[in-house]
């Protein structure tokens, strides 16, 4: 049976590829999900595709996973600097998680430049612009 | 006319008795539910047990506590640590709060030894397992 | 056609009037909302006037206003000195944006002297009462 | 009797229009002051306009408002961040006091974002250009 | 053969009754000994209740609970924040420990906010006022 | 009839004569004791002068300090930068309190530049040797 | 020949008895300051007494001390927790130096807690009120 | 012309497969050196492969880079945490570079949870034991 | 015409020669004067020399530079570690700045090692005693 | 005359052999003593090995050193961290002090990473289990 | 067969009595070798005595100790506070480590107060001059 | 005989003139060499030039002016502000030490506002571009 990863998407990101462009390009949220559906595709992989501005939305999402999922690709975008309940809701699932970002956050403004996840997750990727998102599917393949 | 406290449960703990069960033990949300009306019906006081992931939604569930309840038990979980607008919301309800943990906040992680939300408390409790719960109805009459 | 404005409220000042009246004074969320209505139609100014409790939905409601408003003036409450998610919000949709806050944050205690979002306003008006929103009102025709 | 009120500039604003356009706008002090004395007069106000560069020269402006007018505005400038000086002579008066800058201050170098006589002030405009001593003006008559 | 539980209070305590009552109530540490020890003969338990303003003397009180009793209940007051020597001898002795505070630490001045000795205790229990006692003892049965 | 003071001597000040000769000068605590003696009896107060290495007994001597004495002159030597419990028992006491120095402690090390104590007394008398006692002592009559 | 000592004052203690009487009592600074001629004269001793609001004057004053005095008293109010200039102009004259404050500064606001000018004070004498200036004249001759 | 890229090992990273093998595997940097040998052949690029436990021969073959590479690949090890050095090369030579590291560092000891050297990175891939190599070769293309 | 330089000296300066001679050397502030003067005539610049120990006059004479000189040499003395006003004046009037120190403040109390005007000067010397003064004539021509 | 050492040894050390053995070994504190008492003997040197638990009775074993031994080995255990009372004997005494621990104190918790007694020790071995005190014997003897 | 010791220092050790004599006495580091040599021929220990002021080889060194030596006592020096890349080498060769210090370090200057490397050490000695060499020699044979 | 200076430049300065021209200019290092010595010549001053990448190389160097030069100029670059070994190297050969540097660190990233070696030098040059060294060469013939 083929895997089944969950990739959830954080606040803003809906408006990708109309937000503040020399950070995250230019490439619109359905185009993330259309390429990373094909590039899964192409691996056997099922994805979901998600995103919520809410945070407690996310969490749900996260716990729903559980049963449903074999890991995690998380781009928490603005709560992932200050989440403890998304950080648990990782830790609490135990599944394979990477988390991932657009823009290099660590070369950003020092509020941008501590992940509280990091703690849950078994891989980071950032500042590859969208393909963050690729690579993270041909990554949590072996994990 | 019999009191009515109010049972409230952040982020997560929807996973109790799944989750690192080092911290949080074996039971269940349910269970803990359960547990939490057996002894308040015993002890004459009648109990309403909620559970959100969503900050907003916890902190609506405060504010409307006021008219209904006289009196607040709550396990903030993930917000403890970081929720002005719960502390402001057990701030405006202006009734008796008690704050629960579960596991001893202060002997885990340095990101988890701070509650903003100790100022709006009457007391704490923390460490018991879910005997938290029942120490803190135990508590709430007097107060 | 006539400017649009929408102005968001964050947690807990729907109990604006009950709620620590030596901060916040005693008008109501919907005595402040007439006031606003009133003195923006003498202005020649449509306004919207949302209030939510949830962070999730006010970063929604922010990123909605691309098309439909001229400007934002928000009192992001207990969200002001935490969300990074609000702040993006605001950064992405490239309005004119006033903070505003009833009491004196800078007069109060030390988390509240701290607003993340003040970096995506163009300018900030507090301790007016429930005039700061008037005030913002006739600031942001020209901004 | 109208009311008068006391209009304070620290150091280098007179050196507006000139310095740093981007921070500052174009017009002049001269121009701020014409502004306000046109705006007070139509408001029933009479308004006395100083600015000196010396912090306790502002300290002994500040103390002589005591007994001839009703109220202070002020913007402190570079003493904004460091004067405890400019402070106490602001708590020791006891009138309504408005804090004001030109530039949003939240925006800028860390070392401005923190003011030290916000403590004493009522209400605090900020960013609005020279609009913000129009502003304050308009909100000290209800203070 | 019943189980035997040391009692042990610190610094001051012995003024219960007499010092800032806003904090501390009314009751002096006679009577706290008293309910104490009527509510422990209730349960089957025996007590030791001691105080003591020498911060080694709690250290030795702790130590010699080794072998004479079943747990611990601490209210360590002004040593709390500082004695690792006291969080030392919680640690030597492996006995279940509860820590307990009359009034909420966690809503007081900044340095009575940090409890050295949690990482040794069990559980904690603060804010209660005299019943934070019978609360621990109810609670340490379980332990 | 006649006030009575005490006059507390934490650590080491029994060395006084002997000891760091350059922060504390030649005298001995017998002459101190003695010289307070003498002045103390030209102004009709009596004292009584006692000196401790443990925190905890000084902590006592303040405590026993309630019925007998109308104020306290306190040298609290190495446990001025540290200790809570004697902060809590001279704010227990309620009666006026002089905290003494012989060296100027904000002139030496960081570590001996902050005082936990300060907080309860009236007023605070460093850096005049041994001289510091005898002024401490025409300051209380007025206290 | 006669000792004289500059008895210094900082910024709006020429408010003195108008200003924060919590803090400051009732006495005005020319009550003050004929109390400290006449004590003075009592003492055989001359003295000159001034009040600046301007931290460069002060500095001056300190300056030109340095051949008419035998020492100095000074109370420098806003400038004690920022002013290195007189911090210098005090290491400077290398006079006897006596620091003053009316209130009890190490019990008030944080930002009042820190004195830089102690460094170069022989002692200090703060929370006596207006008498910590006949404190200091009594103490200075000995210095 | 096919691409080169430079691949760079820091201290220590000679030791892998034999050293703390929980946070990096077992491989050895020979079996890491062949396999991205491979990989990048199959991707038509030709690599270099270097180790150096010195900080200042790092620095020497990044300037070294400038001139023969397209790109650069660093697991900087120990020095990415302190070495302004290394951070300064890869600035000066403008080439495109992937910060690397086996584990996740953001998941270790305080001190391994900054690097310098991510200012001057494009992106960042971590955690992903030695395939955070062959990702970043599979990224370093399209940079 | 001849270039115009404003040499500016700060609070203490003109005590040079008579205070803390192993910082400052024994050079009266006059010496300095005619050093610079002859120094700058033998490379046909003009100088302007001055001192004040008030802040807002330093800030007075770098707003008057602005239209009169072609750069400006400062040592700000006590001023350099706190004032935001003179940083502003710095900016405001754009010319070329040097710092200078006598001394080298980055060798001596960690307050003085911290410089605020660095921001507004092209360059800085400190620690070659008056010679810093002539070393910025020289370098101010290149500028 | 032989040389006479004091062996000091602080809080729950009393407890050695008993106490979490991973730090600290199995030795009791009587096996060491003896060891110490051989070893000495061996050495020509006499020993008095005293424990205490009370801060200020360290203090005063410290003092009374100084007249009756010729150096202080001292274990100060949970003092160490904390103890300006300690510090201030071992610094009056002016004796070779040479300061030991069983375990590495700098490999543990971040609390226990600071000795506030290193000032006043010659010397500093830790971490050799109870090797520390006979290491101690032998060093002490040279100093 | 006999043990074998490698014992490391750090940069400037080569000057060892030519520099600071204050603080590292007057024997050289060809002195220092020959003590230990024949110290440790005493002990029938064999030891290789090395020196570099370069980090790396100071890596380089510790991982070549991996099998040749049984234990390794470091003098890091000047890397002794910042060196991630000597800590993680003593963390992969996993051989017993003594880490010395010829002066106090915990008595001087705040930024030699912390070593980095004590996280891979067994023990530590440091303030006994060269004698530490020797102690740690005496010390590694029961390691 | 003629004096003979050693001037030493850090990592990654052997790049200049290729390297971010808008802080380190346009000139090549052998541009700057050839400067220096035409400029040192014409003083009857003999230098070398030295340029390492590695920080114990630069120890060595500095290490081994002791015998052969007069006094010592030094742009650390990226090892200035980390570097404890090049600042003993430095306090041990006890040379005139000029610290210089190319652009104004003090107005860059805060991490480069602090230089370690600061404490080991006469006197600092920064700012001045290539010219730096001329002054520095200039200056070093008083010390």
């Amino acid at each position: 049976m083929s895997k089944k990863i969950l990739i959830l998407n954080g606040p803003n990101l809906n408006l990708l590829g109309e937000r503040e462009k020399e950070f995250y390009g230019q490439n619109t949220l359905d185009n993330v999900k259309s390429n990373c559906i094909t590039h899964a595709k192409s691996m056997g992989i099922e994805i979901d595709f998600k995103q919520s501005n809410i945070e407690g939305e996310i969490v749900t999402l996260i716990q729903s996973a559980k049963k449903k999922f074999n890991g995690i690709i998380i781009n928490a975008a603005g709560y992932t600097h200050t989440s403890v309940a998304i950080l648990d809701a990782l830790l609490a699932v135990k599944l394979p998680v990477i988390e991932i970002h657009i823009s290099n956050i660590y070369a950003r403004e020092e509020f941008r430049q501590k992940s509280l996840i990091s703690r849950a997750a078994n891989g980071i990727i950032c500042g590859f612009g969208i393909n963050s998102y690729i690579m993270a599917l041909d990554a949590i393949k072996d994990l």
